[in-house]
């Protein structure tokens, strides 16, 4: 066993060739072994073993320095860096992060989790380096899709202008692919790309959107991929931005990359090096299927994940739009690299022509939507709540400026669970709520969804309905009818009003039915505008106030009703439960709504506290 | 007079093309006339008199649709569009709008100011167009600069993959140039590239960063403009990317133009003209020293602008940092494409290692600054607060998240005045404070940054300072000591507290003066984190309160602190004073703040509303 002899950064490098090969191995069935078990990012761990104990063996990374873009294909450095007795608790409460983790490890140079930071984050790295005159590798590990956002752009802009020594490998696991590329050598290459090339592609085996083709031709111009990277990746392309470009080589064959790596360490401008590697190499299920392994939840490893339909909201939403967009032909359908999880697989098959993936592109599909709307469609810009941050300066400016019809389906909303820090949508109700003429809605109940989309299609000016992962804990009724900015009274009572948002309605409602309380409990299905007839009425009744949410509460929907409260000079109790001014780590959602006094017992205790 | 007959949309096809080379010259004779007596952006639309000219003659903008990127260029589309006679209201309150603006004209289909949105708009329309199964053209205008931004590279990476008919005509006003574009030809270009480049650099001189240069090399590599922008525009990566490229043409023969834009009508996929323009053009001021004259006050069109170094914040922020890094050599600063506007020019020539403009590119900007405090370094990004909007997602993820020693100099925060609804900058204090581990200043005063910069270089974490446009109305004295979430006494008396953050102090203390009001003033020097203590101390004395703040309300600093006066259980009277949940249109500072009811007047009202 090869994986023994593993404790710490630099063992790798004691191991002969044969013998990181057997490592290989061993990994890829630790991985499959471990992830099967906790859930976690499969097959893009599967697809980076060679290049990551390569990188290990050819660098030191106690002083130089790795940033993995993304960060969920960072599992294989966290084992060759000491940290592979601890994967029992990977993704689990106060255990293993999914991603790259400060705290962690002293290898961890920058944390990641959204796509696309890596080759600013080391530009940075590698002048500070060079203004303080010291000396050691900066090198960014990012794949093909977190290529073509625009942020990668613009610091690959940056870098080819004012050069500065810098490694970049391209984490190409063969899903976009230029006919260019093979046409082109380097000077840093001493084999002849063709006919490395064309060994390759007898090779590697490239896997298409859960199909598999088998070989693609050599001649192929450009690649859809699951969440269609629509990214061209000519060499030229990197050589006119003033990049030194080496490629591609075998993301497989570990002497091959170190002999390339090796090379490339003493070039001092930056270089990409353009790896090839297979996603989910190793695990045949994964391999056929890379999407659908690529972050996954417990399955059996001998049978794989199995095919089944959850009732989540996302799948919801997707069925409802299908459906709709069947007799408005105006309804289109946008998404960022995040086809299957946002739930528009079936939508994207039956509507192909009303169906837009941009890739890994939130800025630029939030100004398409609004262009859209401008000329007479209904775009519906679905995304996680996370990564729509990235379009926040597109939505004050093309779409709420201009009062756009633009929907936002926003998933993901709340807690995520295990993804942690750097992907709970626990932002998006303060965010999108300081923006002038939007409005947001959220349901209390899957099926509630479907109204309020229904609803939202008919208006024509902004609106982002907000719905959690997953899907419901208690079956609830849905509300009848929508009407702008007004509530639903779920429960009528004395003592106490509760207002809650989305799936915080239910737990309200589980806790005052298991306790029979005599309160009053409103489901805020709008967040903006708020319900100020309603808000009237309580502060004539004088009743106190408990509002809910799954947000921040800092600038949440609390937060504007107690500001709204003040305008009517309201003097009562309030009580704003939410999320505290700070990160929230992984876990599952039940124990992190535990820890932050979100779960069931904690809004008990609070609804006592302020009943009169 | 031709300008005479120019009364309507397409008047100028009745024009012969010496009528329209005449028209070009009473043009920019009309441009200096109005711009040196209103203000306004002058250098670029100078440029784009003929282009302009061209396109509305070549196309029929009561169906085609054109989107100016930035914007800012559209004064020639608004004199030819039926607005000349409205030109002497430009940039006033409720006057022409200095942006395309859809509610002056049915012919603005789109509104800008922010830059690098016109691609992604016009292919918004350009597919909503073709599932309507409709007939027309889409044109983007964008310049050099702004296509370099990562929103545009995201999406000319989506056009070039799932074409459609669209025009995108490149601007380049002779900033940015690549050795490669005259090496290549394109199909629909009858002339030789290299013929027909050696003719334009023979007759377009180029200028660079406010050093008359003269004629640059054809074999020059890349071009560093004010704000060293830093794209290399080669034909062969729009070519690459899926696009018809056509150029270089020269910007100022119409007749060359009009023909290049017939043929590109014809044209069913993306084209990209490539169009080279002299800022400036035909005003020799402007011509000589284009970034000078890009937006202008007015001033005296015989004499042009005048050299003084006026006593604003910008100018102060770069004195101090200037200063401070002499001796802390770790102090870097970086810009996106803004280096007069924020102050940096004299840091960028003493300290040029230190210095890092990026071009236009905010997310990338934010993320570098990230990386570089990751290994030493104490990076400052200055830049305006509307801009900053674009780096939200980065300012989370790769800043605050990880605590990063990152400071913002967060310039033109509050009202800007005659850029109007898409550059005030009044969302910045509700989108930071929501962020975990950001801290957020503002000086009351100009000789205030200096103390505020000096702590906050000696920090560690996130900061943000907040500083407005302009300079100061009245003088105050500089706080003496910074203390972390500690605020300022300025006026201690009965009555009532008045909490006052940046220039609203300097009002509130003025009424307060001149009204002789026996009221307490404090300065919050800090919005994030709020001063505890004196917080409670004023729940003690149970004073009412009134809080004021060149911000939005919703989430902003009267909010955060009615937040902490729930908790603390205050049943006083707060009211917050600061911008409603709209966007706040064109007009000098003044006239908005009356407006708004933020003028003096107006919190004098509220003070004595609020005296027991």
């Amino acid at each position: 066993m090869q994986l023994e002899k593993i404790k710490e950064i630099n063992d790798i490098k004691k191991l002969s060739l044969k013998e990181k090969q057997e490592l290989s191995e061993e990994i890829r069935e630790f991985l499959i072994e471990k992830v099967s078990k906790n859930g976690g990012h499969l097959a893009s761990n599967l697809g980076i073993v060679e290049l990551t104990i390569s990188l290990c063996d050819v660098f030191d990374f106690t002083k130089d320095k790795i940033v993995f873009d993304v960060g969920h294909q960072s599992y294989v450095y966290k084992i060759l860096t000491g940290r592979k007795e601890k994967f029992d608790t990977l993704r689990k409460y106060q255990g293993l992060r999914g991603f790259p983790y400060k705290k962690e490890s002293p290898y961890d140079y920058f944390e990641t989790g959204h796509s696309s930071t890596s080759i600013s984050t080391t530009i940075g790295m590698a002048r500070a380096r060079d203004l303080k005159k010291e000396n050691y590798n900066v090198i960014s590990v990012i794949g093909d899709g977190s290529i073509s956002n625009g942020m990668s752009l613009e610091a690959i802009n940056d870098i080819g202008f004012n050069k500065t020594k810098l490694i970049i490998i391209l984490n190409d696991n063969g899903m976009s692919i230029s006919s260019n590329v093979g046409g082109i050598s380097s000077y840093l290459s001493e084999l002849s790309l063709n006919e490395k090339y064309i060994k390759l592609k007898n090779k590697i085996k490239y896997s298409l959107d859960d199909t598999k083709l088998g070989n693609k031709s050599f001649k192929i111009i450009s690649r859809l991929k699951e969440g269609a990277k629509k990214f061209l990746v000519p060499s030229k392309y990197f050589e006119d931005m003033g990049l030194t470009y080496i490629g591609p080589i075998d993301g497989h064959n570990i002497k091959e990359i170190e002999k390339v790596l090796r090379r490339a360490k003493k070039v001092n401008d930056p270089v990409i090096i353009h790896v090839v590697t297979k996603k989910g190499k190793g695990y045949t299920p994964a391999e056929n299927y890379p999407s659908k392994y690529h972050g996954v939840s417990k399955f059996d490893k001998n049978i794989g994940i199995e095919n089944k339909v959850d009732n989540t909201y996302s799948n919801e939403f997707g069925r409802v739009i299908t459906k709709l967009a069947e007799t408005n032909k105006n309804i289109v359908a946008i998404t960022a690299a995040m086809k299957d999880g946002v739930g528009l697989k079936e939508f994207s098959k039956k509507f192909p022509d009303r169906f837009f993936d941009v890739g890994i592109s939130e800025e630029h599909a939030v100004t398409l939507a609004a262009g859209m709307s401008t000329s007479g469609l209904k775009p519906i810009f679905a995304v996680y709540s996370t990564f729509l941050q990235r379009g926040f300066d597109q939505i004050i400016h093309d779409v709420c400026m201009q009062n756009s019809n633009v929907l936002f389906a926003l998933d993901r909303a709340g807690l995520v669970g295990q993804d942690g820090e750097t992907h709970q949508g626990i932002f998006d109700l303060s965010y999108l709520s300081i923006i002038p003429n939007m409005n947001i809605l959220s349901p209390k109940c899957i099926e509630e969804l479907e109204i309020l989309l229904k609803w939202s299609l008919k208006q024509n000016f902004p609106i982002a309905i907000r719905y959690p992962r997953g899907s419901d804990e208690i079956s609830l009724k849905p509300i009848k009818k929508i009407n702008l900015g007004c509530w639903e009274y779920l429960v009528k009572g004395k003592n106490l009003t509760i207002i809650a948002t989305g799936k915080m309605v239910g737990k309200a409602y589980q806790v005052i039915k298991e306790n029979n309380l005599d309160v009053t409990l409103i489901n805020a299905v709008f967040i903006k505008p708020l319900d100020k007839k309603i808000l009237k009425e309580i502060v004539k009744r004088k009743d106190n106030i408990l509002t809910i949410e799954d947000n921040l509460i800092n600038g949440g929907m609390g937060n504007n009703i107690l500001l709204e409260l003040n305008k009517l000079n309201y003097k009562g109790n309030i009580k704003i439960l939410g999320f505290n001014d700070k990160f929230i780590e992984q876990g599952t959602i039940e124990e992190l709504f535990k820890k932050e006094h979100l779960d069931n017992e904690s809004i008990k205790k609070e609804i006592y506290k302020l009943i009169k």
